[in-house]
């Protein structure tokens, strides 16, 4: 049972704009690596989590708080938590944290809501249950914990 | 005085991904367009609202309901409104609709925070009140206008 | 039957990068974007050029010549001509001509190849003809237009 | 002295497309990160390769054959040889291989130029010739390993 996952990245120059920082719309793309890395760690696919490929995770909510801007060659940490794991559904909190140059700073808060769907024949999605096997191996994380990163601690103590 | 504002697009290939449908960080990227848009016709640019350089409005919010999917080629119409306007700061409200191919449906729903800052000499940004010309011409929408936006009737009736 | 296409875009916030220019991957997304728009205009989608969802038109090369730099809101011309219209594939020759601020500029000549494939059960791709109500609506432009459009002449005179 | 540098990624959900692969004009940025890192690795900073912030390094030509598509999660290698260094630019050649799954295979050959410029006064770039520092830890490739890369061998044998 797994709730919680960090990555590390570095800022590219294609995610930065003319205001010298990284574009706000990249930050959601960072939590969705999490997300999906998170997800390989458990031995599973985003793309396919039932090793099929008629299921699918859309995003049905996402926000994010940008706290300090990030910049060309920044390195920076993505920590993942569950927030919430339900039959059909997985909520994520996600806190970004500069890591070089120093001093270290919180850049972003944000919050992924993820709902499992099948496709239709016909186009549409139709929301089903989350496949057992992953559903068996992600569970929400403590309060505590949650706690932690709402307060800009992304890191473990 | 203006409030509100609403531009046509169609869905890029290169904004599709994998699962066949728009990734979801570009529905942000389709609001900053429509802000972008709205500040053209009240005669700003966003990348110097005091037609100098040293000013920004970076988010400091952002928040996205995903109703439907958007796919290749869809046209839709994305709506801002401006739901409160402060010294320093703009938050907007915006609805996403899709036009074509009928029947239309409501796509999306999202919401924007930006704040005015002042490039330091440093590199850091100091939060500055909007310049009186750019501040002049926006005011909030009417709560029945941002109501009927919330119920998913982004256009004017 | 057809050989030109020319479409107007205005250069948008997320697609420029730290040096305050557009980001040079984005040129060759407005070629795309060119392309994508000429075969809307003949009555067909790239998505599905034989009506249904088996086939494709990948790229299988790609050039560009940057000659000046685009910036936000600038409004731009891209200038499609067909080159070569094969069995299989078809090659365009693109120009890019800044239309606002003036003066006008060309800012970048640019080349794609595309061949038509056949999506296998096994997720290979294995080329094919073009649909033939595709074909029989696409043909090479004239020599002498294809040397104007080298000549950075974009507009037809 | 260097000429040759390599990274590995892994390929991200927001870099596919509608049709499963990876967007064709991403190679190009997975190119210019292959660049960027090179240059971290001896020391520089593209985006102030004197240390200051008035120098730039913009594509003049970029071109790009795709040999096979990149799927999600598809781990890959890219190599970047210098073909030539010359008083005011640098041309690259890119060969980018698949790693896993298996088995491996060459899925782009690549080739970028790019020119040192100083930023005017006037938001124009001058070319000039690239910093000392620099152009002393940079050479061509020797013929025999740009033919390698040409014959599909990105790994050193």
């Amino acid at each position: 049972m797994a709730y919680e996952f960090s990555l590390t990245r570095r800022v590219e120059f294609s995610e930065t704009d003319m205001a010298g920082i990284v574009h706000f719309s990249n930050y959601l793309r960072y939590m969705e690596a999490a997300e999906h890395a998170f997800f390989r760690q458990l031995g599973f696919s985003v793309a396919s989590p039932d090793g099929q490929e008629d299921l699918g995770l859309p995003r049905v909510h996402v926000a994010c708080d940008y706290l300090a801007p990030l910049r060309f060659e920044d390195e920076f940490e993505v920590t993942l938590l569950v927030e919430k794991r339900s039959t059909r559904s997985i909520s994520y909190r996600f806190g970004l944290r500069r890591l070089q140059p120093t001093p270290q700073v919180e850049v972003a808060r944000g919050r992924i809501v993820v709902v499992c769907v099948r496709r239709q024949a016909n186009g549409t999605f139709q929301a089903v249950a989350l496949p057992k096997p992953l559903a068996a191996q992600i569970q929400a994380a403590p309060r505590s914990r949650l706690r932690q990163l709402q307060a800009g601690q992304s890191r473990r103590r």
